[in-house]
């Protein structure tokens, strides 16, 4: 897209880089879907700065040896900031704990998955959050009545919690009683559950709405809206697919986000739904705050706030070409973003190469992880 | 059955009243399985005296008008005394506690039953745990996950719950974490979990072993062995059907119970692996404290201690004529059970009518609750 047209209202706003939290990133095993390259390249020009990568890949992230071998094509791939999730299994109970330094965080698979990585069993869940040290996140895909279960497990142990991707009312007003006393728990919401519904269903298809958690009520989604301060972060599951899987008799669960995300919230800051506050508490610092992230220096996103423009069938960047939000009419976008001194984005282009994004756990721990009082002005 | 073969090894052990606080009496909709007058005769069979008859009824027991009708029909055919639970239904959030004062309890009904009572969102419990007042009982079906679930929903609103039928590890061991956390959990177990697994399909056969919970696996039984300090209550979860049902295409899942409870358990203090304390504690006292139940004045049971037996193919009171515990060898066996002062049971004979039971909720509440230090000796 070009700028041209909105040359003479340009409003530009200094932002922080943005963290997504929970990226399907594919590689390894369906680099056809999306790989490192792409999938980052996606995130930044979608204002995203830092993502954090799922482990249900082919193999999946559960011990040393799948680590390294997904770390080492990162490394080589990754245009932005990485940190690679530790998947837990029914398997791997008394070992993944050892790799938690290196990772992300741990990733909990309480309902079905298309992986190994499913666990049914309570007893299960109880020793992996037995394990991982307390002050490393532990991440729970808990729908329903699990996010019940898993808070109270998480709180008998007195361990924090991060429930991923709420949907549904009954979840987050849960998430909201715990919060009220006092528990550890966290969550995060994704766009699709803000900004589309069931509503939406007979026009995007009904293959192409898989998606896990699936699309909820308008009254789930308005509930959202209602409890926005019980969210703590904004993430996308970006989970791209083939436009001919998403197409095919099985349609695959998942949406490609990274490139949409940011305009999307944009729009609804643009809308007064959101404050610019919300936005950066919510896609930045609690992020970092969760997951113990580092800030990274001389890094921010500039973008265009009354920039108007209309979603298109399929985004620029990620291999997934077609998005779910086509056709929404936005008020904001990316208009460059800078990480670590380097333009890594601007106006279109990705400039930085595969091989400048870094796995973040690599970098030595701050001897005091100080942050900026205010980001706006990093 | 007669006695006469072991009147020379007489041990008779005068108990109280045994308390059943999970039965389907299947009155009304369904008399043809089981009625008042025949469930409570199996009842005082069983050394029991008292029944708290579970709500999925057809019609359902779920406000003032269901109530009163099962109520009337309890009133002329129950033998022991009794009381009626409510049922929770998404219907009858704002009105069902209302009824609490005349209630056994409210039962909410988290997994699938074959009623209308299932609930499926937790707002819809939320409501019912908010409303109930909190000082009467709410039970919950509520297996793996929805334990774990409801209990933290339970602990956000400050109010004690108890857990039907607890049959998994998982679950145990979630109930044994609450507990020592302080939270206000009770729950119970029934004797197809304590006394079969998924070991004794084969010899029942599929259909005539369907239950909910289902039979687990050894492990899950050997763990509530293992954890019967965190079992508050034995209860039979006697659920009556046809023999012709159990042996159809589509078997309806349940087992009777009610005349086989106590001499199984007897049998198990026979082999050493509960105390007479715990027998009396968790069929009798415990059930009277979480449920607000009086105690039943003139009113015990004697057993024989030493008498063996195998049970036979179907008890002589329930309707059901099966037992999943048939061919089972125990030692102890119901002698005789007075009831407010009557002989209601005698070596095989059940001496009072239908019409002597007493809706206990319907008694005045005394004004101090005491309880006998010693039951054994009431
Ligand atoms: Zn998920
Ligand atoms: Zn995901
Ligand atoms: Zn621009
Ligand atoms: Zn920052
Ligand atoms: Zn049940
Ligand atoms: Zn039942
Ligand atoms: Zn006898
Ligand atoms: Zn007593």
């Amino acid at each position: 897209k070009t700028h041209t047209d909105c040359m003479t209202s340009r409003n530009i706003l200094k932002l922080p880089g943005f963290i997504d939290v929970h990226v399907h990133v594919r590689e390894p095993g369906a680099t056809y879907k999306e790989d490192f390259s792409s999938c980052t390249a996606a995130a930044l020009a979608g204002g995203i700065t830092m993502i954090l990568a799922m482990p249900n890949t082919n193999p999946p992230v559960v011990d040393r040896s799948s680590y390294d071998y997904a770390s080492a094509l990162a490394r080589v791939s990754a245009r932005c900031d990485y940190a690679l999730y530790m998947g837990a299994a029914t398997t791997n109970t008394d070992t993944v704990a050892e790799m938690a330094p290196q990772a992300a965080a741990l990733k909990m698979y309480l309902n079905q998955t298309f992986t190994t990585l499913t666990m049914d069993d309570m007893t299960v869940w109880q020793k992996h959050l037995q394990n991982w040290p307390k002050k490393m996140p532990v991440c729970a895909h808990a729908e329903r009545e699990k996010t019940g279960a898993v808070i109270l497990m998480a709180s008998l142990l007195d361990r924090p919690i991060h429930i991923c991707h709420v949907a549904r009312k009954e979840e987050i007003l849960i998430i909201k009683s715990a919060k009220e006393r006092g528990l550890k728990v966290t969550c995060e919401v994704c766009p699709q559950h803000l900004f589309l519904s069931t509503a939406d269903i007979p026009h995007l298809g009904e293959g192409r709405a898989e998606v896990r958690p699936v699309l909820c009520s308008p009254e789930d989604q308005a509930e959202l809206w209602k409890n926005i301060d019980v969210i703590d972060v904004f993430a996308t599951d970006h989970a791209p697919h083939s436009v001919e899987e998403k197409n095919s008799e099985k349609p695959p669960p998942g949406f490609p986000g990274l490139e949409t995300i940011l305009p999307l919230l944009l729009n609804a800051v643009h809308k007064g739904r959101l404050t610019i506050e919300d936005l950066i508490n919510k896609f930045h610092r609690n992020p970092r705050k969760i997951f113990n992230l580092p800030e990274q220096p001389n890094t921010y996103v500039e973008v265009d706030m009354d920039y108007e423009w209309t979603i298109p069938q399929a985004m620029e960047f990620t291999k997934s070409k077609w998005t779910p939000f086509a056709g929404m009419q936005v008020c904001g976008a990316v208009h460059r973003v800078t990480l670590r001194g380097e333009i890594a984005y601007v106006e279109g282009q990705v400039l930085v190469p595969p091989g400048f994004g870094q796995n973040i756990r690599d970098w030595p721990v701050p001897k005091k992880q100080t942050h900026p009082l205010i980001d706006k002005i990093e």
